[in-house]
């Protein structure tokens, strides 16, 4: 990804986000209705329409032997050791409320109740623990399709969708297995309309330039959104939980 | 993967399985019941388990331009045209049941006859398709989690599972959505228990050794299950379809 843009003066920044990747973390998608699942649209061929959104599973680290990815955070020298023990550096999310403390905008005490707020959480309460959060299975029925004998099982994920007041920004947590262990592991997806970004001409009703980006501003009107979203990534799970109080360690100083 | 033994004179073919593989397309799984999703199993660490089974998300294609796969393929010559349009060899499943129709066991009646069968389904009733097998969601219901108001929503998967008649074999055909594309995608894997593999020693109730690998032998007494399989493959989607039509016309030519 493009690297971002750090306006001190205007205290602004500009994440650039490529409308046309179609396998990277940030997608635009398509739905119809609220709580479905978007689909990824293919901006190239078939254009921008109002009910495109911009799906982003934004981070919060980056692991500083992953030198590429490192090489994309404005912050490279700052430093954390994850809950994974690994020497992690500020990354999106995290660089975002850095520049805000650092501006003055988010205050000490902004990020302290961050802390309070997740020291209060119980550990059977954060995400991946909760028992209404699991993944669940219908009852098997048998099914004949096509000749064969199936026994048919619905396999059922919960998706939790969270709205910022006023903002247009929502943020989905999906809840699915752990690829290579036993557990449920909860990813974060900030979404946003396409109508949030600022883009070369109006993006509604055309098709997207080659490898065309548009900016996403982060102000002092919506950084309080990206701080409640540090706060929830904090309560997914307790490594997560570890990691996001080390974060604000680091940006505090 | 190493490569698969051919024993000609035996008409046996011993597919080596990697028992320690956390991140291939054959996993040692975990499941307490039938119809739950298996959870992956640290074999080197936990040890094997009488109700431990091998899932194998099983291919009968290789992309002919992806020369480190196709070398995994003892066909690298044979050749056919798939649905994307790509030159492919036979892999895996379609390796299998080429021996087997050189051999003689399987005959070119039986071959037909999936042909006969995939040209009688409905384009409606192939698996991708079918209406009663979509991608479904609850209602959303409202939840704080944590002080968060969340709006909360079931996204429910179809699983399909298929015993073949007497054998400890089953294949599961789980339907996700597509990762770059509307619509859905199913995947079908083999599952059967690590008491069907021959390893150097007994596995149940012990650790698995460094990179071991273990047998599993498609004989003239299973080879009929592989054949199903493809058959099953070919119900997929009409992309599969195409391919299975596409494997059999080589083999039999």
């Amino acid at each position: 990804m493009p690297k971002i843009l750090i306006k001190d003066n205007e205290h602004k920044i500009e994440v650039p986000i490529l409308l046309t990747s179609v396998s990277g973390k940030i997608r635009v998608k398509n739905r119809s209705i609220l709580n479905e699942y978007g689909t990824p649209v293919a901006v190239r061929r078939d254009g921008f329409s109002l009910s495109n959104y911009i799906e982003w599973q934004i981070g919060y680290d980056v692991v500083k032997k992953e030198v590429n990815k490192l090489a994309e955070s404005s912050l490279p020298e700052t430093e954390f050791i994850g809950a994974n023990g690994k020497n992690k550096a500020l990354y999106e999310l995290s660089e975002y409320i850095w520049y805000f403390y650092k501006w003055g905008i988010l205050s000490e005490e902004d990020l302290k109740s961050v802390v309070n707020y997740l020291n209060s959480i119980n550990e059977e309460n954060l995400i991946d623990n909760n028992l209404e959060l699991q993944i669940d299975r219908s009852h098997p029925i048998e099914k004949n399709i096509n000749g064969f004998d199936f026994e048919y099982t619905q396999v059922k994920y919960p998706l939790l969708i969270h709205k910022f007041g006023n903002y247009e920004i929502v943020t989905e947590i999906k809840i699915t297995e752990k690829q290579y262990a036993v557990g449920t592991q909860p990813m974060l997806y900030l979404c946003f309309p396409i109508t949030e970004l600022r883009a070369n001409a109006n993006l509604v009703g055309r098709v997207a330039e080659i490898k065309e980006i548009a900016y996403f501003d982060i102000t002092e009107d919506n950084i309080q959104v990206f701080l409640e979203m540090l706060k929830m990534f904090g309560i997914l799970s307790n490594n997560h939980r570890h990691d996001v109080l080390q974060i604000i360690n680091t940006i505090l100083a």
